[in-house]
């Protein structure tokens, strides 16, 4: 999407054939800077310090990290060992393991000196096809949109969003957000209530960063706010993003997601979960049971990032010296709470019959 | 409670005999700063800028406001203006209103010339009645600590609660810390899950810091966090406080409880509001419909302060610039997601019945 008026992705090949450009997400949104990673190293970095971050864009970084690594050695064993490297950067994001996997399945059966090659025409592929997954999931999503538009002209429709499913967490468009760029782009009215979402902040130092350079009209609001949002009817729908869902469609997403789920089954409002299908854990039910649940440094907590009022970056500590924090990245937004899973596919029930609907090629052979 | 092992109320008369001394408590974490207030407007500055803030600790600095007014002007006309100074400086606690009608209602009759000792004596007495009726809260929730401590014999007891309605909010032993203290002191192995609370990060800065300095182990975790933790039984009870609670037993209280309260109903935490009666506002039913919302400066959402590693105290602004925020202070948490409200007089349904059967004098004539 836009930033400063120029269409941008947030991965790409430089334009010396090789190294891979990234936006350093950590610094939002008080700087827009670009890096440039030369090999495999640097790209399980990027990951897991959240330089990238998001399902799709973690994938796609993966995946040109193999590239990077097999610039340097393309042998069997080195094809390994980055697949290993890569795959630990993040427990969570089922997308991280699906693009290493469908990396390894296209190059190890090459003669190593073509896999160089191979890897980068796969690497941008998968990017590609993030792309393309992503807008299929807007043009469904933009279909709610419109339909709560037709049901009260020339009102503005309100979206609240958690996180950052944004296009900085995809290689384009993003999850959640691709519906609300589809519709902004229609001439829709819509507004998006931001969730905050502590602790990293990526709703309001990523999303509103994105909204706000789209120009896109929205509102950052603290995390504690949605509930009594939806009770007052200024909700209309909810889209997040997830990092894994549930082969009955239980969604694992950053951490907070259930809260609002809860908060919109309370007061009918609907709640969706956008998700490209590489998202999805064919492999796992019970997301409360079989999802690990990432936890990280207690710094992203007990310290926050902003700018002061004469323009330098500075870290604060908000907890007071002594007290323990705790936490937990992700939670588990159970099917239940869930009115629909909008997948590149279309929009079915969170549940076992509602995937298998749009992706019947899962279906167990009888 | 203790700070750095010396007993402290959060509101006194300083050793000059009038002029009034509290804890600025935006100071809090990092710095422990008492300020004294001399006339009627610094009073109800300490109250509109949260120098001072929680409901039973604001009617207390009103009432104390009155004292500074009436010293400088102790006519009918000066009482007049203090009660509508004051009275205008918050709008939601309704402990302010009524501790300002209690002031009132004390002095008019008297003469001008009796009115300014009578005034000391009346905001003292409303100060140690409100740690009274703190300290039998507090007796009350310890059953509660008890009775989970004696179905899992040995195991820690882990309370969630949210904002701080400990003992800054109040002037000793706070509303929902007050059963926490009983319990720590009684040698009950508790510890608490400290919502941080954003914005302002009341439970961060504030409740963390007293449970500190107390000694009571806890741990600061976000707001998104409660709802996780609760699905995975980590959570035993929640107790929070309120800001207002209805005749029909809605409670409103800081911005996300709603939130926490929904989270509780889901996975059948118990889920108590500890109240002392002067919050009840028996003059209206429906919370959603008839408890005004006070919308405060957006700067409270995106500008967050703390301490950097080299010790200056920093203010640093986390939204990208452009981006519109809100700031919905309050929310109101209906009476059926309630399983209990804890008051002086022991613990009732949060229901017109539950609160008329501990307080039978608001019974209706018939």
């Amino acid at each position: 999407m836009n930033v400063a008026g120029t269409p941008r992705r947030t991965i790409w090949v430089e334009s010396d054939g090789w190294s891979v450009g990234i936006i350093d997400q950590t610094r939002l949104p008080h700087g827009f800077v670009t890096l440039r990673l030369t090999d495999v190293g640097e790209a399980a970095h990027a990951i897991s310090a959240m330089l990238v971050r998001g399902a799709p864009l973690i994938g796609a970084t993966a995946a040109y990290g193999v590239c990077l690594a097999l610039r340097q050695d393309a042998s069997d064993a080195a094809l390994d060992r980055a697949y290993e490297t890569l795959v630990k950067t993040r427990p969570t994001a089922i997308n991280l393991r699906w693009a290493l996997d469908a990396m390894r399945a296209h190059l190890a059966p090459l003669k190593p000196a073509d896999r160089v090659q191979a890897a980068y025409a796969k690497a941008k592929a998968i990017a590609d096809e993030d792309v393309a997954i992503n807008r299929a999931i807007g043009e469904h999503g933009l279909g709610l949109i419109r339909a709560a538009a037709k049901r009260r002209p020339g009102e503005t429709i309100n979206v609240l969003t958690h996180c950052n499913a944004g296009w900085l967490a995809t290689v384009d468009w993003g999850t959640a957000t691709a519906p609300i760029y589809l519709a902004h782009e229609a001439g829709i009215k819509v507004h998006v209530w931001v969730d905050e979402t502590r602790p990293r902040n990526q709703g309001a130092s990523l999303t509103a960063w994105e909204l706000n350079n789209h120009g896109v009209p929205h509102t950052v609001i603290v995390d504690n706010t949605g509930g009594h949002l939806m009770q007052h009817g200024q909700v209309d729908l909810c889209f997040v993003g997830t990092d894994r869902t549930t082969a009955q469609g239980d969604v694992c997403n950053k951490i907070g997601t259930y809260l609002k789920a809860l908060a919109a089954k309370d007061n009918g409002v609907p709640f969706y979960v956008c998700l490209p299908s590489p998202s999805i854990d064919w492999t796992i039910n019970d997301g409360m049971k079989e999802v690990p649940i990432e936890q990280r440094a207690g710094d992203e907590v007990s310290r926050i990032t902003g700018r002061t009022d004469d323009g330098r970056i500075e870290t604060v500590t908000i907890t007071p010296q002594g007290s323990p924090v705790a936490n937990y990245a992700f939670d588990v937004t159970p099917a239940r709470l869930v009115t629909g899973l909008v997948t590149e596919r279309g929009i079915c029930a969170a549940s076992r019959d509602g995937l298998l609907g749009l992706f019947p090629e899962r279906r167990p052979n009888r």
